[in-house]
């Protein structure tokens, strides 16, 4: 028996929480897999209930179970609230707290959505790219950081970027080891493309650094390959489809796994793992809480269901199970329905669902 | 009489600006703007002619001159030298030691190339946005920074963000002035979106703050809004023309500028604007010193041209002389001349053109 701690968050986390625990009911009673559900409070939810974005009770409960699955957090009602008080603060926090070091966001195009792309379809067919996101490191924990006035009377705000060798090879490791799963899934050559600022960041020429000598050490079968940062961003747009695995820190991941999710225009369908050491995780939607949408029944549920398919896949070792939710996803995209987000209204034959009738039309393909 | 000192880097640097001077010299003569041309050393030339990217006296010349036209600098040859002497740090040099702190990016579409871009013709059809980023403090220039060796034996790269008011002030001015200089012109409202990372970095935090004082303060007729750098990097993507004037830090400007510019499938063709308190300024092409095609006569020597008219422009205040080359520049693209970076091979009617070539059209147009 192994726990799952639901987290719903703030926004449209609720509605979209709602049709994934539907599905994920669904098939742990057609998998026999055993799985119990719990719910906790994050975010600008919990703030309101108990004065804080991630109480202790949902630490413990975090920590105590097998895995962690997420909505969204924040809205514009906690963005008045002192800083370390902030709904995301609890989502850095439960991040680093558990350890879940090692983000993976996949930006793959259903084909089925390739009109919804800003990108012209024949540069975006076929993408299908893994993005490998330090989490727990960087400029996000950083120490020293803060506001600070000065002897002149001004004021000035700092934040640190920090990396060591240890925490470099450890997501590193990540990175060759899917680039080789990937490969051989695929029957390609394995590559990873890793993102710095080698040319102006001391912490990202250790960072290159380390990636060579791992290269060299361990992985001389996959094919490592540097990106500035700046030309990393270009080079997405221009042709996304030269990369397969990227790797880079905390900062860069942010800001390039948000890019690469808005080429396949459907942010709306991208779901996230975020791993510990022992493979244990929490899984996520890409997208944020859509506040200007919540409760109006019009979210996409299918990033989140789609992050039900990796947790079982990565913390489970369910590939069945986690395959019958993507075929059902598929399935529903086949059968023409959208959410609005996804809705192509020059396209004929597609019917705009709302949240609900969106999981329910999943939950009735499995 | 004003100075221009000319420096061609590395790389094309050497011929997109032999093109680039033949221009000055031609509007130089026709417009009777008594500007004298100097040369001088920087980046990897620099290097192997002193041992140092930014000799002593190319600054002192700097300093002298009215003006500075930058090729590009960097290439594999000095990868290998030691970080503080690589040819990457004679650019930061030298925009550090001139003070300057305003870089200007415009990111256009040249309605002649609209099929260069990987995005669909009508989200990027009459794009034309400017991206103000701070060129001269942030994370580029932070204290403290290195690699340093931990008790335990590994070793940790640190660099610091940091940010203070009168920073921030500097370069939100220079925003928001240009953007109520471009909503008059275009007969527009005055808008600048601010990028930050405001919900994780306190160095943003303050950014954003201080961007809302100032609006409140002097600049009530610009409509200010705010955008977390991963969303603005996924709207550029998505609507790039709900922009007008952004205005970022160094580290996220470099991604975003270079993001905007590759927007437009010719990155071969934007100039920037680095300038100082006083308007005097370095121009340079926003593309590098390419070395995979350095010495063949295949560079687009167009960006370069056009950061001349920038110059004419900003320092110079000869907007004549800046309309006269832009035109130029208009007019050779509308021949159907084209480099090879700009080419599109199912067009019809175009001819493709070497670097020499290119840059003796536009002068024959003047
Ligand atoms: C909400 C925010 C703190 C978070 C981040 O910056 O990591 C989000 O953008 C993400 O990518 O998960
Ligand atoms: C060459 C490099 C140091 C530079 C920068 O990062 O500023 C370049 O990318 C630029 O944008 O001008």
């Amino acid at each position: 028996m192994a726990t799952i701690l639901t987290l719903a968050g703030d926004g449209i986390g609720p509605e979209i929480m709602t049709q994934a625990i539907d599905v994920l009911k669904a098939v742990n009673d057609k998998f026999s897999l055993d799985l119990t559900l719990e719910s906790g409070l994050i975010g600008g939810v919990a703030i309101d209930a108990t004065g804080e974005p991630l109480p202790d009770e949902t630490l413990a409960r975090a920590r105590a179970a097998d895995a962690v699955l997420l909505g969204a957090v924040g809205g514009p009602k906690w963005d008045a609230i002192e800083r370390s008080k902030r709904p995301e603060r609890g989502l850095l926090k439960i991040r680093g707290e558990l350890g879940l070091f090692a983000n993976l966001r996949v930006a793959k195009l259903y084909p089925q959505l390739a009109n919804a792309s800003s990108i012209k379809p024949e540069i975006i067919s076929g993408l299908d790219l893994l993005i490998v996101r330090e989490l727990t490191g960087g400029i996000y924990f950083g120490e020293p950081r803060g506001i600070r006035t000065l002897e002149n009377g001004e004021q000035q705000g700092y934040n640190t970027m920090v990396y060591s060798t240890s925490e470099i090879q450890r997501i590193g490791k990540v990175a060759f080891e899917l680039a080789k799963t990937r490969a051989q899934a695929a029957g390609t050559a394995a590559k990873v493309c890793s993102v710095d600022k080698a040319n102006v960041l001391e912490v990202t020429e250790l960072w290159k650094q380390t990636m060579i000598e791992m290269q060299q050490a361990d992985y001389s079968a996959v094919a490592l390959s540097h990106m500035y940062a700046d030309n990393a961003c270009m080079q997405l747009i221009k042709d996304p489809k030269q990369f397969d695995v990227m790797v880079t820190g905390n900062m860069f991941g942010d800001i390039l796994s948000d890019e690469a999710a808005m080429l396949t225009g459907s942010i709306g369908m991208l779901p996230s793992a975020s791993l510990d050491e022992s493979g244990k995780g929490m899984y996520e939607p890409c997208h944020g809480s859509a506040p200007d949408i919540a409760g109006q029944d019009k979210a996409n549920p299918l990033a989140t269901i789609l992050s039900v398919a990796m947790m079982l896949r990565y913390t489970f070792k369910q590939e069945e199970a986690a395959q019958a939710i993507e075929q059902a996803v598929s399935d529903v995209l086949d059968d023409g329905l959208r959410t609005l987000d996804i809705l192509d209204s020059s396209e004929a034959g597609l019917k705009q669902v709302g949240c609900k009738e969106m999981g329910q039309a999943v939950l009735a393909k499995l």
